[in-house]
Order: C-alpha cells, then structure tokens, then sequence
C-alpha cells in the first residue's frame, strides 16, 4: 500500500436496526477486509444491547463476525477510518487470458456457475455476443460495457431470487445484478471471474451518478491476477474498500440471519475524509 | 385460388401409430383450412379400428377434429391432394404497420403474451433490439433475421415446456422456438402475430436444407392482412399449406390427447405430385 | 334472476387516473357482463377529457370497453348500481364431473394450460395431491380448501409474471393466484377451468376477511354447467358480480394498455346499499 | 475402519472415452476419498494417450485429479478395490439437530441455498410440510421419506440445468435430484445438508431395485457430525463408498471438461469381491 502522500482517508460503516422476536444467529461481512490496498486505521463495532461475537475465514477468505441477536429492538453498528491508495482503479490493457490449463487451482471455482450466475444456461449466447472480440482484458471490457449498456438501473427491480438470466431477459436491475450477469458472461468464456462487494466512496464522480456508499462490482483474473471492473459505473474508481468476494451475492451477503427477525432501517456510509477523523457528512 | 397453369398439387398426410391403455379422447389438426390459398382435391381419414369423429371449430377458426381412441393398438391417417398456387410466400415490402388503435378488435388478442411468447418477460429487450429498426415489414424481417442468425437448429432440444424467453436465453430450438420467439419479440413492439402450423413440402430447396414436410412458422398483421414469415427457413417457399393458427403451439397441437395412450410413431408427408394422384416418394 | 324481495343493490364501480405521455390505446373490462344472476339498473361512463370507445366482445365473450386514452392527465370512471340476487354462491354437491369425451367442444379450450396456469408442468402434483379424492364436485373442493391452506395471502407479493407455479413454490399470493393455483390443478386432472374476475361486496363478511371490492375467482365446469369457486375466501359469498373471464388473468385484464402511461390512482367499489341510490360508503 | 473379519472388498472404477477436437482441461472426481469408513487397497489410473495430471484439493476437500485431455480419441480409467465396513451405513435415532448459533463455523455454508438447491424458494414450503415434524435425525428422515415417496425415478429426465425447485414441480427426477431436493429442505429448515457422490454396490439388494453403481446420496450434520441419508433408495446401505462432497452437484461433478470433447461412452462398476482381486462381474 502506498502510505505517502497521496494517501486517501474514508471514513465507513454501516448501522442497522432490527427487532428480534428470538434469539437470532447472524453472521456480518462488513468489515474492510485486511491487505490489499488499504489499512483500517480506527475502528469500532457495537451492538446494543451488547452481544458476544467470534470471528473466522470462510471458504472464500472472508472475515466473518458471528453473533446471536438477542430478542428486542437491536442496534449494530460499524465504523471506521480506512487508509487507502489514491489511485484509480488499477487498468492494465496488456494482461493476457489464462488458457484453463494453465489457470491456478484455487482459481478454478470461479469458472463454474454458482447460483446466481448460471453462466450454463448463457453459455451460447456469450459466445456469440462475445466470442470474436479480443481475448483478455479487452474481452472482460467487451462484456462490461454490453452490460452497462443493456441493462437499465432502477431499484427495487432485483429480490434475492433474481438470477443473471432474469436480468439478461429483463434487461433491468441493481449493481448486484450488473456484476452477477458481466460474471456469468466472463464464466461462460472460461475467463474466472468472482464477486465483490464494499465500500465506494463518491470521490471525483460526476453529478449524475448517485451517491451508492455501498456497491457490488467483480474481479476478473487475467495475467496472474485478478482485476477489479464495475460494470455498473464502468469507470475507474478511487477509494473502493473491499469487504469480502465469492462465487456471487449468496456467499457474501453482508448480513446473514436465520430467524425471526426484522430489519427496520440500514445506513451505510462511504466518504472521503479530509482531517483524518470526521466524517465528510453524517448519516442518519 | 389460382386454379391455370401455375396450380401446384402436394401430397400431404401423417400416420400416427398409438398404444391406448383406456378409452383416449384426442382432438386432431391435420386437414388444410379451408379457403386461403388452397384448395383440398381428394383426401381419405382413417382410423384403425374405425372410430367415430366429429368436426367442430376452435376459437381460433381452426378446424378440428374429435374422437376416442378405443383401448389397444390404434393407427389414424390422414392423407389428400391439394392444390394450391405455385406463387411464393407473398412479400410486400410497402405494407405498413398499424397504430394499435386502428388495429381490427379481433386482431388484438395476437398483442398479448401467451403460454410460450412471454412478450411481457421480454419486453425491454424487444424494444433494445429492433426499437430503431424501421417499422412495418422491415420492423418484422429484421426480427425473422435476428432469429435465424441467433438460434442454433438443434432437434431434441425443446420440451412441451420450452417458451420463447428459453430459447432466447439458450440460443437453441426447432422451427417451432423459431416462430415462438418472433411472435413474442413482434408482440412486445406491438405487432400482431399468430403460430401457424402446416405442410411443407421440400420444393426448390437447395440441398443443406433439411426434408421438413410438417413445420411452424408464423403471420404477422401489417396493412390490413395477415402476412407469412418463416424464421426457420427465412426464406419465401412454395406450397406452403395451413392447418392451424393460434396464439402459439399449445392453442394449435396437431393432436391432444387426454389420457392413457403411447405415440409409438408419426410419419408426416408433404411432396409435390406430377401426375396429380401417385406421391412423389413414399412414406412408411 | 331473482327479482322479488330477495334482490339485492350494490353499486360498484372504479376510477382510475393516468398520466398519459401520448396517445395511449386502452382496452377495459369494468362493466358487470349482461345476463346472468344480475342486472345493472344504472350505469355511468366518463372520462376526462372526453374520449370516444367503442365495444366488442373478445374471444371469450367478454365485454370491452376500447378507447384512446389522450395525452395529459386523465380520469377514467365507471359507477353502476346492479341488481342482483341475495343468494350466496350456488352449491350442489351432487353435480358430476365430465369425461372428457361428453364435454362441450367449447369447453375443451378451458382444460388446456395458459399463460399463468401451468397445468402441464404440475401434472404429476396434482395427480398426486387430488387423485383419489373423490371426483366431481369434491375434487374441485379439495383443490380450494388445499389452495386456501397452502396459499398465504400477502399484498404485493405477485407481479405480472408471477405464475401458478411460483406460486406453489412460494407458498404466498393475492387472490389472483389462488385462482390461477386452483385452476391449474383442476386442468390437470381434465376439470375444465376458467378465470373470473369481477365485484365482491363485502356482505355478512366476519371481521377478519379484508374488504375486497375487486377480486378473482374461477370457476369449474361440472354436471353442465360453470360452478363458482374461491380459493381465496373458500366461502360462499352474497353478491358476486361477475365482469369477466378467460383462460387466466391474461385473457381478462382489467385494463390493457399500449404505451406511455402511469396509473397513479385506482379505486374500486362495490358496497350494497339499501335505498337503490346512495352508496353504502363513500370512496375517494 | 474396521479391518477385521467384517471387511467387504469392492471393486470400483470407471472408464470413460472421448473424441477431443482440441487440447480439453479436465478435472475428474473419481477416487474414493482417503479416510472415513474405508482405504483404497490397490489402483490404477491409465489415460490412452497418456496424459500428465496433476492432484489438488478443492475448496470442499475433495481430491481433484487435473489433466488436459490431447485431441484424437482419448479413454481415461480408474480401476480400484476398496476395503470398507460391511457394516450399513450408521444410523442414530438420538443425535440431536443443533441450533445454529452452535454450528461449527465451517458448517455453515451447508445451510445456504445453492446452484440446484433453491431453500431460498422452497423456503415456505419445506416449514408448512416439515415444520411440525419432530427435530433431529427424525425431521431429516421425514424429509426423506417424502422426497422418496413424492418423486417418481426416471432416466433421462433431468438435465444439467434441473434444480430441486423444477424437481419438486414435476415430480420426476433420478438420485441427483433426489438428493437436491432433500439438501433443499433440510437447510431451509436450518440443518446443515451437503451433496456426496460415490460408488454403490449392488449388496443384499432386493431385485427390484435397478443397479446402481454409480450414485448420489447426501449428508446432514446433526450431533456434531456428518450422517448418510439416501432418499432415492431410502433404505441403509452396505459399502457405500464416497467419493466427494460439496454443496449440490454443480461443486462436485464427476468430470469437469472446458472444450470441445464429446464423451462417447461411460462405463462405472462398484461390485464386491470375495477373492481380494477379480471383479465379480465385467463391465464394456
């Protein structure tokens, strides 16, 4: 991580509100994950009324935090200060697509469908919208910018059954739904391909843009590495935070609970903070 | 009818061979329609054992047939000579598309989704693909194009479940997905089009083509009448010969069956006759 | 129809408002349909601003109203006082259910799946759930009391796409896809179904049941004749009125509309009243 | 394992033969696994034309063997006896189901939905059938006996597309989906199910049931440990031997080819031995 002077502070976090009628398990994925380009310089977690939690790794890498909500109105909260590059996301035109055979292992679950990204059922039609374009990076790019310019933004469009399919046939959706379909278009063309989700601040975005705090994008792996697009905002980004990836939105849900419980509001903040401490704006 | 020179005279008929565990009520569509362009010169009807029928007309206009298959091994035919014109499918490209407040009350039913056009699932994508098409026939014959270039002619690979919104997402299908998908695409820009099924004998065909003898393809409505689009074949055809038309397949199956009866085997003939009587080749 | 001591009035009716971008084709289905166990004694049409309709009968019988909904805001409004009987539901246990081969052939039309009732895809389940319940009227009552236990109601949960089969699967529905369950399961087991929809009052109605004023329900043809059924309230109720019906929700929209306008308010009553005149409540 | 007088020897394998039109990556999953109930004894592995493989273990723990098959026919076997238990497989009507909040973090990403099995979907259905049913292992075989009760075996019927929600719609599948449909109920009610596949010889099986070899089951967590449940034949079992294991069969497919090949014929035996070394029958 570049830690000179072109260091950028963010300041997120997330707080939701539930009533709980029993006790219910809950797992949170909101923490910036550790390494990468960043470092959580301060930060704090709480729940009130105060419950216990454990930490560990999922299958994918992820920090997850484990707790039982306790019955009655519950509060959770994060926040934190994170130091970051103040660079664009990386782009590298030059990066070439792996032969299958000569991808890592580890790498190779992300070639798969996964429940969200039924990479099976699209796998003709990505070959012929896709299938003569460049290989590599200008491929993935290809792909991107069929999605962004196919599918039309509009919220509330997207439950937690909507597939890349229903999104490809609908041609409407969240960002959520914009990474799921530009990962399915990228498996089908055995390029691997996984989800991501965190914090992205609006720094340097022009008006029309909606603030978003909190987003979904994908990682391809071309040249050894894997890469960061958006096909949702296909731009270069500064600041994204990533909290956690897997095959899709299902193995990285920011909250997961089993039971009875109700989420009454969620606040989710991203900004650019310029003294090192407070926050740009606040959130309520 | 055009009954000079240019008449054409095509043998058409199917066998259908059943095992019938218990008495089996089956509506059969298997005669040319009346009127149009054709006209029936001989036919013969049979049933093995012989089995009472009765004729009625569907709400579509189509004329089935009515009747119980009696217990144990059962063969139906159907056989006859038509003549009809030796024209091509009509083309005209001056035909214009109507406002659908113009458009005849009985048409509008063939604007609406049905069982296997679901033009409400691909409404946006419809309009993405051929909004800026010009209207009318051209509006049409670049849905026909678009079809025949991005569906894969595979047998075997649709099920009675398949609609037009799989076919879409597979890229695969028989000529009855073909005419699926182009009715549902032209009903979601507003153009009327109807399933139609009937012979097809394999006239003037350069040889890649395969024998097709029984085929689906559809009409839409522009200028007043109903007009022939094949997107199987994309091509204009001779001696195309009408049975049925509905809203898709399922309002017009060649036979229905209602219970406990095994298809063993169909044959389906359609080939043009010199001597106006002997087949042009045989069918067993 | 009934017309001594027994009638019954209800006024009924609805008003809905658009916003209408340009030049919008509508068709409406609003008006009771003639005959039947009603009468409609007086009846008023408007819309603002003024716009000439004329009616047709669709395919299946029904009523519509057509008209070219004007750019700008516009107000369309239908109010009736209907006279009826005050009987409930007809019941008769003893009516006897057809074999397919003594049905009526129009009828016929009314055992095959449609749009939203996938009676093919839940052939087996209900084979399974309903085959050796007893056959004629039972059957079609075991398929309601199954449904309305099965089913939880819940507003919002069904969109235009939502079939009987999403609705088995999910277990959740408003009372068009009760209909659309029951008749799915009655279709495939050969009892011809048919979609209704029209006014329910809220007549000797406990408590719990929500007012309903517009509603779905279907019916079943049995003994030779259309028998009412709803899965919804599984009740015999006082005052249906029925507007119309078809193979599913598909066939009988309330309103069809081709293109640019936004339904901002839709309000629908159907209230005895009890002077022949002056509604039972008012409704803005 | 036990090795003492009650070991059962079985010999297993399969032998699988392509046409490869260009160098195909491939991983294949067929070697019992190391540890557990039984140890493989002696093995072959053989590609014709010999190919280079490589063995990795993937997310799930399995043992993937990854090779490229080289373009012109190619056959590729594995051949092994196995020395199990020739005990059934266990079976304790006392384990307890945990409460979530007491699964093994590792666990959990059992209790999610994935590609086939839709517990997201199914989610209301499995409380409404299995809601009331007594905890623990009871609840599981209550699922089981359900699954094997309401799901007719037929060959040929599922595609690699068919998930639990399509199994349950039309109640026809083979063990693969018996097995998804089962995992599907037991995580929408919270208890941890996996997918395992193996080899299952044909031991003091009753005649009407089909050999199987080759066979999926599944595992559910109760007690702090992972049990055998088989909802396709539903009955314990004597040398079950496992293969792999993982969310539904998408993680943990038996071959897993990127490419132009065309598997022209699979053969997989799984028979007892009772000299150490012969198979007890021959398989072509």
């Amino acid at each position: 991580m570049d830690e000179g002077q072109d260091a950028l502070h963010v300041r997120v976090g997330c707080e939701l509100a539930y009533d709980v009628a029993s006790p219910t398990p809950a797992v949170f994925l909101v923490r910036p994950e550790d390494g990468g380009r960043h470092r959580v310089v301060r930060e704090s977690w709480s729940t009130e009324p105060a419950a216990i939690f454990h930490d560990y790794t999922d299958l994918f890498g992820n920090a997850c935090r484990r707790l039982t909500l306790p019955p009655g109105p519950v509060r959770v909260s994060y926040d934190a200060i994170v130091r970051t590059s103040s660079a664009l996301d990386a782009v590298d035109w030059n990066v070439e697509q792996h032969l299958v055979q000569d991808l890592p292992d580890e790498v190779l679950v992300y070639t798969l469908p996964s429940r969200y990204c039924l990479s099976d059922v699209l796998a003709k039609r990505a070959l012929e919208l896709f299938g003569s374009a460049p290989r590599g990076r200008a491929c993935v790019q290809a792909i991107c910018d069929w999605v962004h310019d196919h599918i039309a933004f509009e919220m509330g469009t997207s439950t937690p059954l909507t597939t890349a399919v229903d999104v490809f046939d609908s041609g409407i959706g969240v960002c959520r739904d914009y990474a799921h379909l530009a990962i399915t278009f990228c498996r089908a063309l055995n390029i691997p391909a996984r989800y991501v989700f965190g914090y992205l601040p609006d720094i340097d975005v022009p008006p029309p843009y909606p603030t978003m705090d909190f987003c979904a994008w994908f990682e391809a792996y071309l040249g050894g590495m894997w890469w960061t697009f958006d096909p949702r905002n296909n731009d270069q980004r500064k600041g994204r935070i990533r909290i956690a990836s897997g095959r899709d939105a299902l193995d990285v849900a920011m909250v997961t609970t089993y039971g009875a419980s109700t989420l009454n509001s969620m606040t989710v903040w991203a900004d650019e903070i310029t003294d090192g401490g407070s926050p740009a704006r606040e959130h309520h």
